[in-house]
């Protein structure tokens, strides 16, 4: 997502549909106290790392039980806050205690310890084989700064705190300044889990504040070995710098910037364009298109059907109503991105959505371009964050291709087809598989299954680091590095590296699989 | 490895032990080649990741089988431009043939792939959840520069170049400038391979030359994915702010500097000290000490033992003959390396090795200071190059745990115990396994298995990126990213993700292992 800065310095907590600030004004922190906060996820590292990995599931699955024993407050606070619909919020403090549970039972499992076991060989000619045994270890304490686009699932106990949690990294959360009450309350339900079951009292801890110091001042410190964020490209990219810049730099994990290419192929344009224009539109304007992956760019071959779904897509984008955006700065930037859309010289106005009342109400939009003009103007290819997306026209298939391989690193890119297209989009696959962490087929990208199989992650700027994933099970990975036993006698090997002590876990021995 | 720069700046081939150039020059690479073998790379990109896991295994089975091939050539070229022994050199070529067979093993095993399946589940209320399948893909054209301390095993058909390759990378290397001729014959030997196995031409190519601009050239090509190094501190350093400073930034891995402490505990000490300073001085002493894994700091409290060791130590070093280092260059960083602990007013020397006759001989040495003085001056635990240690004397536990905390990253901690040293070693296990990739225990850190339970690799500035390794199957992890398949038919699914198309290699099906 990209986002402007916020338009509000202060530590009130604001309601989004009116612009108005609500209950006194919050304890907020300044650089000074980041020292406190991180030699308290210092002192409870050691501690931390060494339960086992049944503690801290039952540990994730307390903050689960103790976010729901939040109830209404909690609702109603993120309701306000981000101006989201109650169903969405609710939905979204699910797939929060959701996300929690799958990492409860992805510690169970115990695939992430990466255990393998190659056993010594004492009479080996020439030399003698060691003993080596090999398990995954947490980094140390992680830095998470929340959404604000998902004031839950991507929050203060969102994806990124629930697996470094359960890598057995402490978390310190930088929380969004959109959402202090409700990032206020879901704190207190972790620090309640902490204390219930015993974990040391630094596992968790949290900042409050607006401005970029506070965050930066946490990101550089020595005790900070690694950084989870979702936000804007140039806030992600400015606290990589913060990490590359330290004596001992430290891994960012920054989803940034996408805009997630829609392909609608030929026949499937041919068949049924029309409904692929108010099924592209009924995605465009979910959440006020304030998602990661909103479909941004949509990409066709001039050619029989495509009126049709740019008609329909119209046509729903007109009776599409106004929706309250997270905060006025993100409206205001939205609202940008749409100027420059609308006064750019190749860029027609397809449709726009109905005017809406009040404050940071957010009218979705819709224009088109050709593949020409798309691909001499990297501008046109930026994320507007909100409801705008652009359809480039191509002549043919190979300029389509062309768009796609100009395109920058995606988190998503959806092919629409009918099997008549498998030609088509078989050749695509591939350009997509280096351009994208998820490929999709007669779906749309918004909407991200918690899942084992799951990618939320992409090649630069989509992620800082494409190699991982922000949902789903793998993003324990990126909190975790891997350490050699070498001959080390049964008392001092970790016990899931000894004889028989892998509880289950799997084990690689001597290359094979257990 | 902290190497200096070359004392040759041309494409000569010296004789390590007389620094005379032999044969003919070498037709030597400038930036404007960059371009050329970045584009056959590129070009060749699409039809080698396409390729199978068992025609990726027979070719790298192939370039094995084409480097024993070079026969005598070979084994002289490198003992030559390398000044090593020829044992050493058979034995590394062994070791170089092992490692591309045992990625041959681990392409045919198939968990490389990180195949995970997730079935749709059509009646989930309130919504279905999709068909998602997830597979790791290679990262594209990979930069690999060859180490002046492994002309065979950490150079052109090294482990880098052996992981990336079965990954489905093609490579692109940076000869190291010491030893053009053994690099120019494993080059050919590839390239043979390439043919007689129907790889694309571009699967392979190499850049010879000398200073730092053709790499970084290399490093900064748009087409270049990631990029793996072993070499010195200030070299990785330099690649790394290249790739950053990209447009789109890369993965470096780059295994640099590391001192590898070893622990004497109190009990060992007091029952074989003597033999144990005999151990550390072959250990010290291999290959002129010119191994990344050289034990460059030993930790002691003081008491019953020390003396023994530090007498057996010396007497042992007293008769260590001098040895032909890999370049004068080195050798000269080396002196000056010792030169500064020679002078530095708290360190005291305890035995030098043998003077040599001849260019580049390093003459072994072995120092000592205190707790307190180390702990002042961060210089004492930068690494000289070759057969230097320093022994570092504690007044108690909590003083070795202190210097053990302040030590930077490393690739490896020994500990030499008896059992009644188990609660000491206990205490320190944790503190090592944040500052190494491989703890041991009553080995010497020289001496790296390739193996699955292998780690290569540890926190900065040991390497770049701690969460991987440059030795044994898991290096092959460092080139693959996921990618995510959301409802795609079968005829766009890749062929190992279709049901039942695995082929035997381990899949995660809804979270559970098959």
């Amino acid at each position: 997502m990209d986002a402007a800065t916020l338009d509000h310095t202060g530590l009130r907590s604001i309601d989004a549909a009116t612009g108005e600030s609500v209950g006194e004004p919050f304890a907020g922190h300044g650089v000074g106290d980041v020292d406190a906060v991180c030699a308290a996820a210092a002192a409870a590292f050691p501690t931390y790392r060494a339960t086992d990995a049944e503690a801290r599931a039952t540990f994730l699955e307390r903050i689960g039980e103790e976010i729901l024993a939040l109830g209404d407050e909690l609702i109603e606070a993120a309701c306000r806050e981000s101006g989201l619909p109650r169903a969405r919020i609710e939905g979204e403090r699910g797939r929060t205690v959701g996300q929690l549970k799958l990492f409860a039972g992805v510690l169970r499992e115990g695939g992430w310890m990466g255990l393998r076991v190659d056993p010594a060989q004492p009479d080996r000619a020439p030399l003698p084989r060691p003993d080596l045994r090999l398990r995954n270890v947490p980094l140390g304490p992680v830095a998470v700064f929340g959404a604000s686009n998902f004031p839950l699932a991507f929050s203060t106990a969102g994806g990124d705190t629930a697996s470094a949690l359960a890598a057995g990294c402490p978390v310190i959360v930088k929380q969004h300044p959109a959402h202090p009450h409700t990032g206020a309350l879901v704190a207190r339900a972790i620090r309640a889990a902490v204390a219930a079951t015993g974990m040391p009292e630094g596992t968790f801890g949290d900042l409050v504040g607006a401005g970029n110091e506070l965050g930066g001042a946490l990101v550089a410190d020595p005790r900070i070995a690694a950084v989870g964020f979702t936000g804007s490209r140039g806030g992600g990219l400015a606290l990589v710098k913060i990490a590359q810049a330290r004596a001992v730099p430290i891994p960012v994990y920054a989803e940034m910037s996408s805009i997630n290419p829609v392909v609608l192929c030929p026949a499937a344009l041919a068949s049924r364009g029309a409904a692929l224009g108010a099924a592209f539109v009924a995605s465009l304007t979910m959440g006020a298109g304030q998602f990661c992956t909103n479909p941004g760019l949509v990409l066709a071959v001039e050619g029989e059907g495509l009126d049709a779904f740019v008609d329909a897509a119209a046509a729903a984008l007109g009776e599409a109503a106004a929706q309250v955006m997270l905060t006025q700065g993100i409206h205001a930037a939205y609202e940008k991105g749409i100027g420059a859309l609308s006064s750019h010289a190749d860029v027609t106005e397809v449709a726009r959505g109905k005017v809406g009342e009040g404050v940071a109400r957010g009218q979705a939009a819709f224009f088109s371009t050709d593949a020409k003009a798309f691909l001499a103007d990297a501008a046109l290819g930026h994320e507007v964050f909100g409801a705008s997306s652009l359809l480039v026209r191509c002549a043919d298939a190979a300029e389509l291709e062309a768009v796609l391989a100009a395109a920058e690193g995606q988190l998503t890119a959806t092919l629409q087809m009918d099997e008549a297209d498998t030609d088509f989009a078989a050749r695509l696959v591939p350009v997509l598989e280096l351009k994208a962490g998820r490929i999709l087929v007669n779906g749309w990208p918004t909407g991200v299954e918690v899942a084992h199989a799951m990618v939320h992650g992409g090649p630069f700027p989509a992620t800082s680091d494409g190699r991982t994933t922000s949902v789903g099970s793998l993003a324990i990975d990126r909190f975790l590095r891997p350490v050699s036993y070498q001959n080390l006698p049964d008392a001092l090997l970790p016990a899931v590296l000894r004889d028989g002590g892998a509880g289950g876990a799997p084990v690689l021995h001597d290359g094979k699989r257990r």
